[in-house]
């Protein structure tokens, strides 16, 4: 496959979460031109099926596919445990998921061999971090808890409203009481909430955020293909954003979290692809 | 059309909430077949836009129509809000909404002209309520209230947490603060808060439930066109449900709602319709 250097990298989400792993791109790989897409009329992906969420990233792939993209990142646990496997055998384009990359980081950082991992509801229940974390090291004990209405909570922007406070002690409580040492935020929208959460759960537990792993395991790909937009040629990097529905609401929600102010975003019939 | 007096009456939501309309068909309607469709799939929709909940509308109507359906009930709030108009024109087979005879009622109990509605965010920024409230009586008053984590808390099973008990005075105190008389319960889910809302903003308020008048204006309609199953020629009423995702868990769901056992859900491919 024919690959430009300045050719953009495809990044999806079922929604605006994968934006926390667009900023860490744009912070570690400032050169690159990014085209990301916002699954906003299929959200949320956390309740639905394996099958329906392959299907979902298939048709995804093949949209962004029309960009050129020289790389993919899904930014959405849910789909990175569900479907990468499925769509890596398809497609030809290099894909990265987020769970790989929080797994090896948990695994190089936990001391005792206990981690915890907090998601939604289908992350958790399909035990993807679990298997891929004892791939890495069968010894590893593997604690998961979903916590499906932090995603509600943030996008309703109730992060800062004291039940925001209870629900974080309703579902963190019991992974509390045991001895894990480090956390996997195992849901993209998980990050905003990380101080928060960080300081429920105390300073002794290293909180891993696999946006972070993930945009330095994408840069690592990038050099060993020699794919790296060094910038040259261009006068700043471009980001664009589509999504399925919703624009204006998209918007909105991404100003707050990219340290740029988003321009229009697109809405494209996804079910076309 | 022809159209025999046992073809069942089809009835769609976005996912599980319909099932309260669905609850009140039965009661009201005893002798009823009844296919329902949620699309858990696409759930939920009071996010979305009103191309994209027509589209999805559309699809689920000619799905119940290759079940036969005698007539279709709407059972979703945002969908009747935004997409019933446009498929009453498109289809021939007799349509109900919920917004409609909701608004009804409450223009009926209303003694001082003075109407609260909660709903989802589509469905309060369709501002539909009010338009058909006011076109059956323009000197009432409409104040209306999206409470976007209504659905989560309750599909959730937070029904009994007190921080339901917070969210409700977080998006109702303003409201309480008026002298409304009567309040729409705007959103599908919301019935099943009926008793925690009623008691929140006390017993002066009348809470209208659109899933009851909706009932009886079936009733009435299934009456005119003398198409009411009168039970002849059948064992017992039979009751379909279709979903376009995770069956498993939309069964564990209904059957805190409806007062039978669910039997098996069956899971279509929506965007092939």
């Amino acid at each position: 496959m024919e690959c430009k250097k300045n050719a953009p990298i495809g990044v999806f989400d079922s929604g605006v979460g994968g934006l926390t792993v667009v900023r860490e791109i744009i912070r570690q790989l400032p050169n690159e031109n990014i085209v990301y897409f916002g699954d906003t009329a299929r959200v949320p992906y956390g309740s639905k099926s394996q099958n329906t969420i392959i299907r979902f990233s298939e048709q995804i792939i093949r949209f962004l596919q029309t960009k050129q993209v020289k790389a993919i990142v899904i930014a959405c646990n849910t789909a990175s445990a569900l479907a990468l496997e499925s769509v890596r055998d398809e497609f030809e384009v290099p894909i990265l998921g987020v769970v790989v990359p929080g797994a090896k980081a948990a695994v190089e950082a936990t001391v005792n061999g206990k981690v915890g991992v907090v998601g939604t509801e289908a992350t958790v229940q399909s035990g993807m971090y679990t298997k891929v974390i004892q791939r890495m090291n069968s010894e590893i004990q593997v604690l998961e808890k979903a916590c499906p209405l932090f995603v509600p909570l943030i996008e309703e922007g109730f992060k800062e409203h004291h039940v925001t406070q209870e629900i974080i002690d309703f579902y963190l409580d019991s992974m509390k009481k045991t001895d894990i040492d480090t956390m996997i935020l195992g849901c993209t929208h998980y990050p905003l909430l990380r101080s928060k959460i960080r300081t429920y759960m105390g300073e002794q537990i290293q909180i891993v955020n696999p946006a972070y792993e993930t945009a330095m395991n994408l840069r690592n790909l990038l050099k060993e293909k020699d794919m790296v937009n060094d910038g040259t040629g261009e006068e700043v990097s471009q980001y664009q954003f589509f999504v399925s529905d919703a624009a204006e609401k998209f918007r909105r929600f991404a100003n707050t979290v990219v340290p740029f102010d988003v321009p229009e975003t697109n809405v494209v019939n996804i079910e076309e692809y």
